[in-house]
C-alpha cells in the first residue's frame, strides 16, 4: 500500500490533518490503534482557541461546533475570596474561545473522513515502526486484523501522542527532550448538573487549585488539585463536592450546585517537549512532540496549530515542489509550542499550591494574581495567550 | 531630647522622610550611625522611577538631578545575539526613568537638611534599641560622641536597612519573614570610560547575565553574574572586560569600550520582606522592611514610595488628629512592595542562568524574552513595572 502522507494516530491532530489534506486533494492514510467507539469516548480537553475554531470552520468541520458549542468571552479568576473577570474581546480585539469537547471534535472529523471523498481511516491498526525516515520513501510497519502490513509514503506524520512510536524513528543523537513534572495532579469529574457559572472559574485557594468548567448546559466538568498518586476511589462524591465548595468559596452570593458524578479520573501534570519536530520525511505533531499541563487549555490547540502549519507546508510542496515550508516546520511550530509551554507553566504555577512552596512563593502568587486583576497590561497578556496567538 | 518623628538611618529613606517632614512643618531627628563622608560615598542603585523623580522634585530636591541626571526613555534587552528595545513612553503613556546615582540623591538631601530650616541630622549616632513602641511615647536609645542618649518621640521610623535594629522592636510573635536567596551574585564595576550605549542593556547569555549601566556621560557601571562567594580579587580587569564582551556579543556592529576600572565589588542577590511594616508607634521603611534583587532597580524606589506614603499619613495625622492613614501604612506599602518583589523576581530569574536550571527552564526563559520582544502586552507589562507603579 502506498500513500502520499501516512498519518499515525487518529486523535484530533491526525484526523484534522487528514481532513485538511482531503480538502487539498493530497491523499493520506490514517492508522489508529484503538477502535472507533473508544476514540469517540475519550474525555480530554474542551476549550478551543479562536484560531482552532477558525481552522475547524475553514475545513468544513465547524457545523455542529457552531450549533452546540458555547462561545465564552472571558474567564473568572478567583482568589482571596474575590472574583475577577478577564474579558477577552475587549482585551484582544474581539477574540474569544469555544467550549466544545475534544471528543466531539473527534466525532465530527471521523464522520467527515468516513463520508464520501475521505481517504482511508483504519481503526485497530497498530503502528509498530517507522523506517527509512531519512530516505525518499519512508515506510510505516503496522498490524491490522491480525496481519502484518506495510504502508509506504512520501511523508510520515506521527500524531500518536505521548506514548506513540513515531518519534522512536528519530535517532537518539538528534532528539532532545525537555521536561518538567509537577508535584500535583488533577482529579477531574463529570457531573450531571448545570454549571454553577456561565464562564470558567480558575480558583486559587490555600487548599489548592480548583477549576469549574462545563461540557454542555447540563453537564459540568470540575477539577481539583490533588497530590500525585491520588486514587479517585478515595474521594467520595460528598468529599469532592465539599472540597470544591471550600476552594470556590467567595465573599458574596454564589452557590456551587451539586449533582450525580458520572466520571472521576486523576491526571498527572507534565510539561514536555521533544526537539526537533521533523527528521527527514518524518514529522511529529501534537502530543507526540509536546505535552503541557492542562491549566492553560493549550494541548488540543497546539495539536491543531501544528497540523495547520504542516498542511500548508504540504500543499505548498504539492503545488510548487518546494520543501521550503516543510524545512521550516519544526522551527515554526516550536516557537508557538514554547510560548504555550511558558504560558501553561505560568498559569499552573501561579494557581496551584506547591506542597514545597515557601511563604515567599505564596506571596508572589498572590501579587501576580492581583496584578492580573488590576492591570490592563497583565490581563491582556493573559487574554492574548489564552485565546491563542496567531498560527504559523 | 524629644521630637515628633525619630528617624533611625540617614540613607535615602530616612533623609527623604526628614525632608518631607521639614516641608510639612513636622519636626524630626535623624540618627545616622556612619559619618557624613561615608554616607555620601556609598555606591548603590542609580535608576529613579518616574514617581521617585516626581517626589524629589515636589520636595525641592530635584534641582541637581534635573541638571545632571540622564533621562532614559527605554532599555535594551539582549539575548540570542540580538537587541530588542523597550520604549517606555509609548508603552506607558509618557513615563520614563532617570539615571542619577543614589549617592547623589543622598548628597542633595543631606545638603537640604543641613541648610537653614532643616531639623537635626546626627552623624555617628548609633541607635541601640527602640523601646515602648506599643506605648504613646516610644524612645530611641542611642550613643553619640561617646555618650548614651535617649530620644523620645511621638513616632519612630526605622530606615536603618537590612542590618538595622529598629525591627527588633517588633515582637517575634508579630513579625513574619519571607525570603529567597539566589544562587548567584553580581560583580559590579565602575569604569572611567564613556558608556558604550545610550540606554541600559540587560543581556541574557548562556554564560550568564550582564548589565551595562552608567553613572555619568564619562563613567560606566557594569555588572556580571558570578557564582556566590566570588572574590573580586580573582577577576583581573582584563578578565572582566573579556567576559563582558562575550556576554554582550551581538550580531551586527557594536563594540564595548574598555577603560580603567576604579571600583569592583560583589553583591549577593536576595528577596526578603518582613511583615507588618508597622507596630504600634514604630514604622519600618525601605531596606529595613524589604530587599529586592537589583535586577529591576526597585530597591531605592521602594524606599522612596514607603516614605512618601508615610509622610502623607503623618501630615494627615498632624492636620486632623486621625491615625487612619497611619493604620493603613503597612497594607498600603506592602501591596506595592510585593508587586516590586514579583517584578524583581521575574526580571532576575528570566535573565540569569541558574546553575541548577534544567534545559526546560532555559527554553522557558528564551520564550519569555522573545514574547517581551514581540508583544506589546508583554512589553507594556515590563515597562509599567520598570518605570514604576503609582505610589499609595
Amino acid at each position: 500500500m502506498h500513500t502520499t502522507v501516512g498519518i499515525i494516530g487518529g486523535g484530533p491532530a491526525g484526523l484534522l490533518l487528514a481532513r485538511l489534506l482531503d480538502r487539498a486533494g493530497i491523499d493520506s492514510v490514517v492508522l489508529e490503534h484503538r477502535d472507533r467507539a473508544y476514540v469517540e469516548e475519550r474525555q480530554r480537553a474542551g476549550i478551543l482557541e479562536q484560531g482552532t475554531v477558525d481552522a475547524l470552520r475553514a475545513c468544513g468541520a465547524g457545523e455542529r461546533m457552531d450549533r452546540e458549542g458555547l462561545v465564552h468571552h472571558g474567564i473568572e479568576l478567583r482568589f482571596d475570596r474575590r472574583s475577577h473577570r478577564i474579558d477577552f474581546p475587549s482585551l484582544t480585539g474581539g477574540r474569544s474561545v469555544m467550549v466544545y469537547a475534544q471528543t466531539e471534535v473527534v466525532k465530527d472529523l471521523i464522520a467527515l473522513r468516513l463520508a464520501e471523498g475521505g481517504g482511508p481511516l483504519l481503526f485497530g491498526a497498530h503502528a509498530v515502526a517507522v523506517e527509512g525516515a531519512e530516505t525518499g520513501s519512508p515506510v510505516i510497519r503496522f498490524t491490522h486484523e491480525g496481519r502484518e502490513r506495510t504502508l509506504s509514503c512520501d511523508y510520515v506524520v506521527g500524531c500518536d501522542g505521548f506514548h506513540g512510536i513515531a518519534r522512536e524513528a528519530l535517532p537518539e543523537t538528534v532528539r532532545r527532550v525537555f521536561e518538567r513534572v509537577y508535584p500535583y495532579s488533577w482529579l477531574g469529574i463529570l457531573a450531571d448538573v448545570p454549571p454553577s457559572c456561565e464562564e470558567l472559574i480558575y480558583a486559587h485557594s490555600p487548599r489548592g487549585f480548583a477549576l469549574h468548567s462545563m461540557r454542555t448546559p447540563t453537564v459540568s466538568r470540575l477539577y481539583l488539585q490533588v497530590p500525585n498518586g491520588t486514587d479517585p476511589a478515595d474521594w467520595s462524591d460528598e468529599r469532592i463536592w465539599d472540597e470544591l465548595d471550600a476552594r470556590f468559596a467567595v465573599d458574596g452570593d454564589w452557590k456551587l450546585e451539586r449533582g450525580p458524578i458520572t466520571q472521576k479520573s486523576v491526571t498527572p501534570m507534565r510539561s514536555w517537549v521533544t526537539e526537533p519536530m521533523r527528521h527527514g520525511r518524518l514529522f511529529l505533531a501534537g502530543d507526540a512532540a509536546h505535552i503541557v499541563p492542562p491549566t492553560g487549555a493549550k494541548g488540543l490547540n497546539l495539536a491543531v496549530s501544528d497540523v495547520v502549519v504542516l498542511a500548508r507546508a504540504l500543499e505548498h510542496w504539492r503545488a510548487t515542489g518546494s520543501e521550503e515550508l516543510l524545512d521550516a516546520y519544526s522551527d515554526t511550530c516550536l516557537r508557538r509550542v514554547w510560548r504555550a509551554e511558558h504560558f501553561s507553566y505560568v498559569m499552573t504555577t501561579s494557581l496551584h499550591t506547591d506542597p514545597d512552596q515557601s511563604p515567599f512563593d505564596g506571596r508572589l502568587q498572590l501579587s501576580q494574581l492581583h496584578r492580573i486583576a488590576d492591570s490592563t497590561a497583565a490581563a491582556t497578556e493573559l487574554a492574548e495567550n489564552y485565546t491563542g496567538l496567531p498560527i504559523g
